[in-house]
């Protein structure tokens, strides 16, 4: 150990740390749900008055949908100015059944803080926070730091493009720190240098003009359920390949060294398959697990509704349909183009007698980190000092649209440095963060500020 | 008109008529809805005083499930006796923010009495109460006469054979009259002799033990909604035809005079497809669309679930996904039989590593009635008297599911005489009655019991 590690750890107050944390997890920042726009400036004004309290100038904006919090602290001439971005808002919590605790009360068990948020992006922004808070205990900040805490990532951050090119002077960075997605796993201290994109999109299909008794019209009458499940089906081939035309154009093919790289990353099928309970991983045919993750272009039905959905039977053929479909994207596909390529496909796969309709949701670029960026090897460093081991250097299946559009917008590289795990299980019920990957995430954060500023 | 005919319509109180039907349909007796069982309980003591009180011997009798009303007035001796048998119970109201008026407050607008249940059944089946009070006001019944009306037949009557059976005695009667249906067109007295049966049953797909993220998992977790989908697909091929083996097994085929007839019956594919507004009538290849909504089985999906369905875009990939699924059965198949095949058949489509299993919901019997049959000529005379012209004989698309058990159960033929519409939209939103139809039906059942006189 350090000095530098020793004074900052000892500096650390772990209990005051989780109960800040546990006091912003208990606000319900759902962005997707209108009614939570309350709870929305609640955490904003938490974030804001916490930042300002440790000196930074810190502000909340307006957008026009949920408000953003900025805060600054340029406290050392001649060093990088780094920028932080998290957020602080959640998705839903549904199904609210499935939680053994309530989502928005944060409980500890086994180690673990369950809460909706825990992990997806509270604890690991505030972990950030924190950070900063142990560098200004044991005096000053190293490098310059700028926080950009947003509250519409889980919708697709709608707003934030105009702010960052609203703001864009006020924002130049060296480096933006990103940290809301998973380590490899326990033991492997991960810079992530690469992201998936995302195109989604709802499919509405329209059958009769009012539901109808299947008695009466079965056998007549267009089934919108039936015919969205065809087309659902007719979305994918037997080798479970995309068949949207035009849908792989451009796909940038995994090079022989990532294949070999990954190859050597301590994963295992059978308990991954077993760690979500499943006895199969299906997916796109000639691409192990890791690459068809990381790597490889998906489509998945993330929703789907019709008809009579209460207890019991009831004989109707539905007036209409709809699903929620997702297709994470990678280098060389442009949300766009995919959108339109499916809004331009999917009516022509319409039954007879159904009227087929695909509205574009969001989208968000795929991105890929340079690894030869020094910046990268700060990363490392700093993450070796809390773990005792160098990086590895993986991507992840996730999308963080806004990354794309910092590193177009601001002109900086973008370190992604994640504290959190898969099974956390961000977006499920009963989402958690490990108490001691928070601390250690808080631990990385203070400890990067301080290898950027070398 | 003849002389029984001006008597019994000059005692025909429409305005009280109306506003007693108004007050049944008032009770919001949604069977599938256990939070209704007051309300189901109170529509039947509403029945059985309304009986009571024309003296007829009458009580409500508890089931299983939900209580029925059965009523009797054997004041006819050496005379036959006759079962009518109707329901109380509704389809439910959902989606209610597509009712114009309220469900259970029933409006009349152009003629048509807007209501929950106004034609499926309290309104055909109250027209039965009225019509025998009609022969009482004039003085006695010409025949012996027994109502049993039940409170389940939305719900597959699953303690109606139970009930048969305990009292077939008790129920013996030389015909059973029911009008639960359509008439073919509105200028067309109908004598209906064929209904079809039914097998309903869910499927439920299960794909990882928690909802998933869907950007870390996306590419290697089953997903069971487009799972579903693909195993929906895949029940049917491009020619409409079901594809579960042994499916039509067994199926009787139609006649030549039969198609015959039917083709003679005034129906318009054009006005049919334009009555529910759809630009097709898609459908099982090599029949018209009259053979395929009464003589050929159907598969239709009734309603479909699974993940994310809120607002917004929710990057889940969901456990668990399940559907509703019915066929309507033709004489030859077998309903517990087909849902055999049906839970057979439909676990070897699952996907690679997903789950599925098919639960039988209910089914009943299709039927298809002698049309030598004396009764059915009394009921063509009635019809004749009420209409100036004679019946047509037609067969329809729904199911009475007891209408087997009644024949097997009570050794009777079933006269089938409805006084509905297709266009009263019964099991969807703003489900309505002719008014004009309500009294013809009042009529024709008066007049049915004394052509069954003679």
């Amino acid at each position: 150990m350090t000095q530098a590690q020793t004074d900052l750890a000892a500096l650390h107050d772990r209990a005051q740390a989780e109960q800040e944390l546990f006091d912003l997890l208990r606000i319900p920042s759902v962005s997707a749900d209108p009614a939570h726009a309350p709870d929305m400036a609640r955490a904003a004004e938490f974030l804001r008055a916490k930042l300002q309290g440790l000196g930074f100038t810190a502000r909340v904006d307006p957008t026009a949908g949920h408000p953003l919090v900025y805060a600054e602290r340029l406290a050392a001439p001649g060093q990088p100015t780094v920028l932080i971005y998290g957020h602080y808002d959640v998705q839903p919590e549904a199904p609210l059944e499935e939680w053994e605790t309530p989502p928005f009360e944060p409980t500890v068990r086994d180690g673990r803080i369950y809460a909706r948020g825990a992990t997806d992006d509270k604890g690991q922004a505030y972990a950030h926070v924190r950070g900063a808070e142990l560098l200004l205990r044991a005096g000053e900040l190293p490098v310059n730091v700028k926080f950009l805490l947003e509250g519409e990532e889980e919708v697709g951050s709608p707003n934030l493009e105009a702010y960052l090119q609203e703001h864009a002077s006020e924002l130049k960075a060296d480096v933006i720190v990103i940290s809301d997605g998973s380590r490899f796993a326990p033991d492997v201290p991960t810079v992530t240098y690469g992201l998936r994109g995302l195109s989604y999109v709802e499919i509405h299909v329209q059958g009769a003009s009012r539901d109808l008794h299947s008695g009466s019209y079965g056998g007549a009458a267009p089934n919108p359920i039936n015919a969205l499940a065809e087309i659902i089906a007719g979305l994918k081939d037997d080798q479970g390949r995309v068949t949207i035309p035009g849908f792989y154009d451009g796909v940038e093919e995994l090079t022989q060294e990532e294949r070999e790289m990954w190859a050597r990353l301590p994963h295992s099928d059978e308990e991954f398959a077993a760690s979500i309970g499943v006895p199969a991983l299906p997916g796109e045919a000639g691409y192990a697990t890791l690459e068809r993750l990381w790597a490889r272009p998906t489509l998945d039905v993330n929703g789907i509704w019709g008809g009579y959905q209460g207890e019991g039977s009831k004989t109707v053929i539905a007036a209409k349909a709809g699903a929620k479909v997702s297709m994470r994207l990678v280098p060389g596909q442009d949300p766009e183009r995919i959108t339109r390529l499916v809004q331009d496909y999917v009516p022509t796969l319409a039954p007879e007698g159904t009227k087929v309709e695909v509205r574009g949701l969001h989208g968000g670029q795929p991105v890929k980190v340079d690894l030869d960026n020094p910046y990268v090897q700060a990363a490392d460093r700093a993450l070796t000092r809390v773990y005792g081991k160098p990086a590895a250097f993986a991507r992840t299946g996730g999308s963080i649209p806004i990354v794309a559009a910092f590193r177009t917008l601001l002109g900086a590289p973008v370190l992604l440095v994640d504290f959190g795990l898969n099974e956390d299980a961000p977006h499920s019920p009963n989402e958690s963060f490990a108490v001691e990957d928070y601390h250690n995430g808080i631990l990385t954060s203070a400890y990067l500020l301080q290898e950027l500023a070398k």
